[in-house]
């Protein structure tokens, strides 16, 4: 079968889709990624055109974009034919937000014969699966902290924001916007005293409704377990089936070595 | 006419209030307040029984409550019996929020015989009125973010969070958490440059949804325009007649030194 073509991006997860397909690795100059490109060379957002003729040159016919994304400069004078048609349509995505953004590169490569994949459905095992992923189980007073920050969660996803919200003892926290998950962590982890309630609280990260998983599935790392922990919070819940748990060894061992719960749920 | 009692908390609205009526001024140990109690000694909020004493020897009907306020500890150990009373529900209102809070702290005083208004009753002259309160005329694309801030905070009104958001080119850039709108604004102000828009962005601030507007009416100061300014904002919008602009001429100067523009709408 041929290899995959794998749009690799920052951070872990397209280490992950790499080691568990073959894969035919595309990069882009000025996005930091881990991994090396096949052809030995980066290429440039202006010329998507010549992505999809290497692609096409090795027999590829499915796709996956994974990593996280800084929105990159665009030089307009250098835009090959396939991406100058894009370039209007991309202007007016950029404003509704990350989502649209990636639903039309996905229409792009789509529209150029390209199936495009999601990340859970080249590596499975990422997904979170329903039931306590590490830590202690949950109080009670902790999933009503989690659908709390689902209802808040719930009513901003139509509105293609917010992938992740912090509640403790029923107050908001902090929900994430642009910056990330992250960000947030650490603006909640700076929360003077006062704003702290008694109860730890929790980090709830949930796609969004109608969230294309093929573009930006929401995932969490060692990394946010740590910050969580930092945050002085009591567990982190994932919708479970459609939020990636990326190098899932360190996450557990993290999660246990802080007493922090990792639970997913939803389905 | 009998005093107002005016419960003031923290910040400029209790002195804005006291400037605009006679008032018989509460304070409370341990709460600051740029106020001095005109019985000279503060209160407690373990005895709120005696707040209601001192409101009726002087003759007093009706109370206001202004100024921001950071959760006290209480001591239930001395508590009087009126407060007593509101402890159980005060354990459940915490974990719903702040208006949650005020709402149950306005009835109690209601069960007491006094009427509650609210600081816009008292200082009409507060409210912001429809129109362009300082700087330029704001340009579409600003008019654009601001419908985009308000679409989230529709959203998240019926939750009891959000009083506040900032979007720059339809980008949500912050929303208001229990840290309020300062912290947001010093957030934002953060924002690593390639999760800003080249738009400039715009900080909305409005009133929940069904928010009972005796209790913490959002505000807008000086120090708001400050921050909006370094937060590199190109301005502030407002909900007309449901937001209070404190220090009105400071605000203008201060819009107008940094060519920020401060808009009320929505009635």
């Amino acid at each position: 079968m041929a290899r995959i073509g794998l749009i690799a991006f920052g951070g872990r997860l397209p280490v992950e889709v790499a080691a568990s397909a073959e894969v035919h690795v595309v990069t882009f100059a000025g996005v930091e990624t881990l991994l090396t490109p096949t052809s030995g060379t980066a290429h440039r957002f202006e010329t998507l055109g010549r992505v999809v003729s290497e692609l096409r040159s090795v027999g590829t016919e499915r796709i996956v974009l994974a990593g996280s994304l800084k929105r990159p400069a665009l030089d307009q004078t250098a835009f090959d034919s396939e991406t100058r048609a894009l370039a209007t349509a991309l202007s007016v995505a950029v404003k509704r937000g990350d989502d649209a953004v990636m639903r039309l590169v996905i229409g792009f490569f789509e529209g150029q014969g390209l199936e495009v994949l999601g990340a859970h459905e080249v590596a499975p095992h990422l997904v979170a699966e329903p039931g306590l992923v590490a830590g202690p189980a949950p109080a009670d007073g902790h999933r009503a902290d989690a659908d709390r920050a689902e209802a808040i969660l719930g009513a901003l996803g139509p509105l293609d924001v917010g992938q992740a919200a912090v509640v403790a003892g029923g107050r908001c926290l902090g929900i994430e916007t642009v910056q990330g998950t992250d960000a947030m962590l650490r603006q909640v982890a700076e929360t003077p005293a006062h704003h702290r309630p008694d109860a730890a609280g929790v980090l709830v990260k949930w796609a969004k409704d109608g969230q294309d998983l093929r573009a930006d599935m929401p995932a969490i790392g060692p990394v946010t377990v740590d910050l969580a922990a930092r945050a002085g919070l009591a567990g982190i819940v994932v919708e479970a089936g459609r939020v990636l748990i990326l190098d899932r060894a360190a996450v557990v061992a993290a999660a246990e070595d802080a007493g922090l719960f990792v639970l997913a749920r939803g389905e």
